[in-house]
This record gives structure tokens, sequence and C-alpha cells, in this order.
């Protein structure tokens, strides 16, 4: 009996994960300063102990003792994953693992200072070393003859190839600029403005996300620099940020989150790999479902001028239209990560074609800055003044997360996919959301998606959650009749 | 070169143990009710990767190939530790690991419901099952001939025998009943009373961690339902509580917690074994001291009495004097957490007394309620009124902590022998309390205490410390002189 075997190991494996992912979450919420080293050490042991576990050399001879016709397609799922994290794990040599780590955490080092001043010349050793080690992983993980860049996108989106990626996101491109431009030409909606107590809105993004389901007996809210989601079923804790000058951002970053927590709190088994989220892309769309769709759309504005008035008192903005076109201004910046829906598709292709080209290596680091801006000017028809508002922006590169950015936009894609069809069957959505009464959502989410685990890659997930194959065009249906709408267009 | 091995895979064990320790911190401070089932499993993942790293076959054979005569005394703790935790994994078979843990599992729930419902017969299986796996741990780590309840000791005490314990404890037993029976003619000073709002006591209670020199950058405070402290070096963290009806429970349960992490912040190494703490009564030792010595002692309540009035306005007592004795009023109880200096160690005795007759099976647990009962009354001029009152009111038995009830007297020994000889030599030691700028004091404990890690043995090393060989009359002279006074005797 292997698969017993095989599967308990799978369990104490994914347990330890989640050991390590408390680190994390505590390293960032809780944590006293003076601990940093011994967490680094903690943090090291434990990633160790992953590794070892990973490579246990019983696994392929658990694997190769089932008769994978006998088992169910959660089984076969389950020793698929078990046999890519091996691969991941034995492929990789430790020299390797351990430099590149090190490069991590150097690299961000560097990019900080970096970054401080906005000179891209002092980062691009760091990152030409990241990249060449990003190069020498992908070439121990590609199947003989795949692309090095698939590689690494794989291990967010499995499955995912950059060739089928490519026309799917470049299809966004000539839509969102269109749309851009337009919208450039119009008056921008009052702003919210004034002083909102940290207080009120950490409360009111907490009623928020009590009311969009997320389970409190099943996870807490606390603050940090930069907002994540972190745990898996009982256990799921998000983090989010307040601005006192902006309320949006607290309450859009909490129910972000919440979008993330709710795929996770609503995962069928806590600690088997089939069970774990289908990718990134995947993940992203449920933040992005409920940051956007739901938050940032006009029926919960209705419900949500009076929550903030309760909070806030009178705000400068006259009742939920206006409060509305607040929530929605469009606005061509430099900062991806201050975009609004418009821009943010955009800022995320040019970093796929960047980073595709630079694992290529037909893009030299040498270059980047200026290719950076020159694209960046082509999309967004702004002069990049300085690399801390250009190629210097994102910590993801520093890191050697390359093959990450895409899943943003997979998500916005797939959010918008999921709305078009739940809107197809629960014709009383809007009613719904408008009372912030957002069960049946849930519900239809969880049945689609959250249950679901990773037996599906991400485009048969959705196609299988929506009926249709997945595209573009309903998120740029619904941008387009979004702020169509909103801009007089 | 074995020795640098050995060291490294006792750092990889420590930092994998404090990261044992954060998931029990987080499970009382931070974690979600619907979080207990995986963290069930995450605390057994870590503990089979701890008990594999310790029970390592290598670990013997590193020892074997290192010459003691060439190595630091520090090194030569290291490789004793290392063989202690490495007998300990290999001697206790698997299964009986396995049961012990189950049975103190449900143990503690058994008793939570028999405590609940007064009823010592609901409990008595769970406690007589509880005794035998204790009792069969003991056989697995005695050396042969030697008695079963000082191997559990030793877990908790190392070097004591319960044969030199014996005599030490019980020279308390005369002197301590002899003054509560004194004490009990006179008239207890009035008690404080009033509303004492939480916010403004955990202020307060930080304030104070603070002036004795716990370090915030090393650690974080945090409400619980049963305050501890964990963690060592730069992440010590503790937990406290409120009653705003008692202001004093929160102050010195969290002075308490701090005299424990004064001395985790203090040791000189956060991971080797040679470093870590020499005993629970030395910790204990610690605790105590900040808690009775200092912070209920005459000179720091002239601190305390304003800080007490700008925290929460006018007292119900006035001055200094009033509230010092409030602070130290004496009441024959029932219950040992909630008993005054006076009584504390008569509480421990009986345990002392009755835990190893339960363990040497000289006392069967069917007469285990009537012993307790007849004892305390003989020890505290009190009958018992019921189980919750009396045989049922702590959690150890429950979970199989048997051996650990003693450390609670060592420590307040320790305490006096300690403070006596810091008295000798700080002549200001008073006037240094009476501002809170105890710097000098907590010096010389790190110099003394923190810094020694375990080295010695708790006798060699508080006589290192003191001068002077420990024994019971440093605490009996200061609670005569302390309570006479008090009490005018």
């Amino acid at each position: 009996m292997s698969l017993p075997v095989l599967l308990d190991h799978l369990k104490q494996t994914a347990a330890l994960g989640q050991v390590a992912g408390l680190l994390s979450w505590d390293q960032e919420a809780m944590m006293p300063q003076r601990g940093a080293a011994q967490r680094a050490e903690q943090s090291g042991a434990m990633a160790a102990v992953l590794h070892r576990r990973n490579a246990d050399p019983r696994i392929p001879e658990w694997i190769a003792a089932i008769d994978r016709e006998t088992i169910s397609p959660v089984d076969r799922c389950n020793l698929d994953e078990a046999q890519r994290a091996h691969d991941q794990a034995t492929r990789i040599p430790p020299r390797l693992a351990e430099e590149t780590a090190k490069a991590a955490s150097e690299g961000q080092r560097i990019w900080v200072a970096a970054q401080a001043q906005k000179d891209f010349a002092l980062f691009a050793p760091a990152l030409r070393r990241m990249i060449e080690l990003r190069r020498e992983e992908a070439a121990c993980l590609a199947e003989p003859g795949t692309d090095l860049y698939d590689a690494l996108l794989d291990q967010f989106e499995p499955g995912a190839r950059s060739a089928e990626l490519l026309p799917l996101l470049e299809s966004l491109r000539p839509p969102l600029v269109a749309l851009r431009e337009k919208i450039a030409e119009k008056t921008a909606p009052a702003a919210l403005t004034g002083t909102f107590p940290a207080e009120a809105q950490l409360q009111l993004a907490k009623t928020v996300a009590g009311r969009i389901g997320y389970d409190f007996d099943a996870g807490r809210i606390d603050t940090v620099v930069h907002p994540f989601c972190s745990g898996t079923a009982g256990d799921v804790r998000i983090t989010t940020r307040v601005d006192e000058a902006d309320p949006f951002n607290c309450l859009y970053c909490t129910v972000h989150e919440v979008g993330h927590a709710l795929y996770a709190q609503g995962a069928p088994d806590p600690f088997l790999p089939a069970a774990d989220h289908c990718s990134m892309g995947v993940h992203e769309s449920q933040s992005r479902f409920w940051e956007n769709q739901i938050g940032r759309g006009r029926p919960f504005v209705d419900w949500l001028y009076p929550a903030m008035t309760d909070a806030f008192g009178a705000l400068n903005l006259d009742g939920p239209d206006a409060l509305y076109a607040a929530a929605n201004r469009v606005q061509t910046g430099f900062i991806r990560t201050k975009a609004d829906e418009v821009h943010y598709n955009l800022h995320i292709l040019l970093r796929f074609e960047l980073e595709r080209e630079l694992i290529a290596g037909t893009l030299d680091v040498d270059d980047l800055e200026e290719t950076w801006n020159s694209r960046f000017e082509r999309d967004f028809g702004l002069a990049v003044p300085d690399a801390g508002l250009g190629v210097l922006q994102d910590v993801h590169w520093s890191i050697g997360l390359f093959g990450y950015f895409p899943t943003y936009s997979l998500g916005n894609i797939y959010a918008a996919c999921l709305d078009k069809a739940m809107r197809r069957d629960l014709p009383d959505r809007d009613a719904m959301v408008r009372a912030a009464e957002t069960d049946a959502l849930l519900e239809w989410l969880r049945d689609r998606i959250h249950t679901k685990g990773r037996l599906l890659h991400a485009p048969a997930l959705i196609e299988q959650a929506t009926g249709e194959t997945p595209t573009a065009a309903p998120l740029i249906a619904y941008l387009e009749t979004k702020f169509s709408a909103l801009y007089d267009l």
C-alpha cells in the first residue's frame, strides 16, 4: 500500500510548509526587529527540512508502485504534485538553490538602495547575476527543447506556455491604449478628500470583510507595510495597511486580500496537494473579482456610501454616484501598484515583454532601462522621469520572481470571465451586492473554483466554471462598458 | 572535525525548536479557533522532525570521535546536552511517546470537565493512566537503581535528586506554618478596590516592563488566558492578562513574565544548548525575584504609587504604605495561583509530597483526594470544600507534568539567595528600586546568571553567584522580616 504512505508523507510535508508560511506571516506582522537574525536561521532550517522531505528518494519508489489506473483523479493529481515537488527538489543542485537564496536576499538589499538613489546602474550587476541564476534553474527544470521562461512561469501557472499566453495578454493592449487615450481627453471626477482615522478605517474594513464572507473564526486581520494573505483552510490570515488621507487604500487592499482568503478558506482539504490553489492567476482572479468587479462596482457603492458616512461622518462627495466615480478615477501614472483598472494591465504587459526577453537573452540588462522607458512612453504616452518611477519600482526581479507578473493580468482576465458567467447564473447579482448580501456569489465561487483544487489547469478550470473558453473579451467589454459610462465616452 | 558538524546539527535543531515554540505562542496569542485541527498536525509534524534530529544515530558517533580533553567547558556542556537529548529521544519508545501525548491531550480535556463538575472520580482513571505512562517513561530514562521520580524531576531541574530536595523544601514548612498562624490573628490591611480600565493597566504594565529592562525591540507583550513567556535572545515574547477589578493581577503577572524574559533576552547564544537556561528552578528565581523581591517590595511602591494614580486617578488607598500593605495582603485560601508569598510554598510542598508518592506507588489515585484534603487541613488549617478548590485545581498532572511543582519553590528559595547577595554587592539597591532605575540589578543578574547558560547545575550556579551554598534560610528570613513589619508581629 504505497498510496497511504505517500499521502501521509505529503500531508506532513504540507503541515511543515504551513509552519514555514506562519514564520513568514509572523516576520511581517508580529516579529520584533531584533528577532531577524534568529528568524533567518529558523526559516533556513525549515527550508532544509522541506527540501529533504521533497527530495526523499522513497517518493519516486512509492509513485512507481502505485497503479494510476486504480486510483481516483484526486489521487492522480496528488501523485503528479508529489512528482513535481520531487523534481523541483532534486533537479536543482543544492549549490544553485543556496546561491539563488543568497542572491535574492542580497538583490533585494541592493534594489532598495538603488531605488532610493533612483540609479539603475547600481542594481544592474545584481539583476544580471539573478537572471543568470534563474536561467540556470530554468534549464534544470525545463523539459528538453522547451522555453526557459516557460519553466519559470510553470512554477506559478502550472501548464501555462508563453506562446499561448502572449496572444491572450497582447490582445489587451490595443483596446486598453485606446480606452486610456479617450479617457485622457475627459475631465477627472472629484476625488475623495479629508482625514480618515485609522481605527475607523480598520473597523470598516473588518465589517466589509465579514459581509463578503471572510470567516474571522478561521483567520485574523493585522496591519503591515506590504499586505498579503497567508494560510489555508481553518487558518487564513490577511494583512492590510492604512493611509489616513485615503480610505480607499485600506478598503480595497482589504477586499483584495479577502478575495484571496475566501479562496484559501474554501480549500477542500488543508494538506493534500490536489486541494491546493489551481494557479497564481486563478488566485489573483479571486482577489480581483472582489476588489474590482464587486468592490469598485456601482451596486456595492450603494451599500458603501452610507457605511462610509457612518464611519467617517459627512464626505466631500455627495452621494453614491460621486463616490463611485471617485473610487474609479483614471489617471495615467508611473507606478503599477497605484494603477487604476484601465492602466493596470498595460503595466503588466510591459513587464511580461521585458522579462521574457531578459530570460531569453535577447535583451541585455544594460539596455533594460532605456527599453523600459521607450516602451512605457509607447503605451502610456509619458516619458519616465527617473528609474524610481520606472524600472526600479518593483521588488520582483530583485528576488528572482520571473514569470510571476503575467499571473496578475491572467487574474484580471479570469475575474471578468467569472463575473460574466456569474451574472448569467445569478440574475439578482446586482441587488445582492447592493445590499452587501453576497452569500450566493461566494457559494457560486466555492462550487466552481474554491473546492476544485488543482485537478485542472487554469484555462480548463475557468472553462468548466463558466462554460466558455477564457479570453480577454469579457475583461475588455467590462472595462469599456464601465468607463464609457463613467467618463461619458 | 566532528565538533563543528555536531554544533551545526545542534544549532539547526535549536532553530527548529524555536519554530515549535513560536507555534505554541501563536496558538495561545494569535491563532483563530478554527485553526486548531491544522495546528495539531503542524505541531505533531514539528515534534516528529525534532525527534528524528535528536535521535540521529550520527550524534553518538560524532560525540565518540571528539576528545573531551581538548575542547572548551562550553563545548563539553554542548556535548553533554546533545547526549542527553539523544538519550531522551532514543530511550523512550515512539509508542510510549505517542500514547503519552495522546493521554495528555485527553487528560486535559477530562480534567477540564471534572473540574467544572468538581468531581475527582471523573478524572481519576485518566490520572491513573498518566501516572502509569510517566512511570514507564521514567523507567526508560532512569539510571539503574535510581528513583523513578528523580528521572522526571531531572527533565526540569538537571542533576536534582529528591533525596536532597526533600530536606531543603521541607525546612520551609514549620516556619511558614508558624508565620501563617501568627498573621491569621491580625487584621488584614485595606484592599485596593475600584475599576481599572484595561488599556491603562496594559500601558502601566508596559511602562514597568521597560523600566526594569525588558527590551521591546527583542520582544512583544500580548494578552492571553494563561500568561507565559517564550523565546530566547533576540525574540522573547511575554503574555499577560487583565482583570479590571484588580490591577495587581496584570501588573505582577507582567513583572513575573518579564523576569523570565530578562533571563531569556540575556542568553549568551540563541542556539547552543550550553547557552540555554540552567534549570526551571533558576528560571523561576528570575521571575520571582522581579515579581516579589522587587515588585512587591516597599522601595518599588514609592515609584508605583504615583505611577498608579497617574494611570487610574486617585486610589482608595492613601499613599505608598497603604498600597504596599494592599499588595502584600495575606489570606489563607485554597488556590495556589492566587496565593500570597506566605502561603505559596505550602501549596507546593503539598503537591511535591503527593506526586512523589503517586510516582513511587505508595499513594493510590483512589486515596488522593482524601489525602490531599487531610494534608491541606494540616498545613492550612482549613477543610477543603470541594475538589475544584482542592485536588482538581491544577492542570499539571493531567498533562503529565510530574516533577515540575518543586521548581516553583526552588525559584523562591534561589530568588531570596540572590536578593541577599545582591543587597550585599549593591548597597544602593533600595534607592535604585525606589526610582525604578534597576540597570545595575539587571547587570548583576546578567553577569552571574543570565550569561552562564547551563554549564553548572542550579545549586552550584547559585553558590557561584552568591558565594553561599543555597539554603531556605534567606527566604525564611526575608518572609519573616517583611511580614513581621507589615503585620506588626
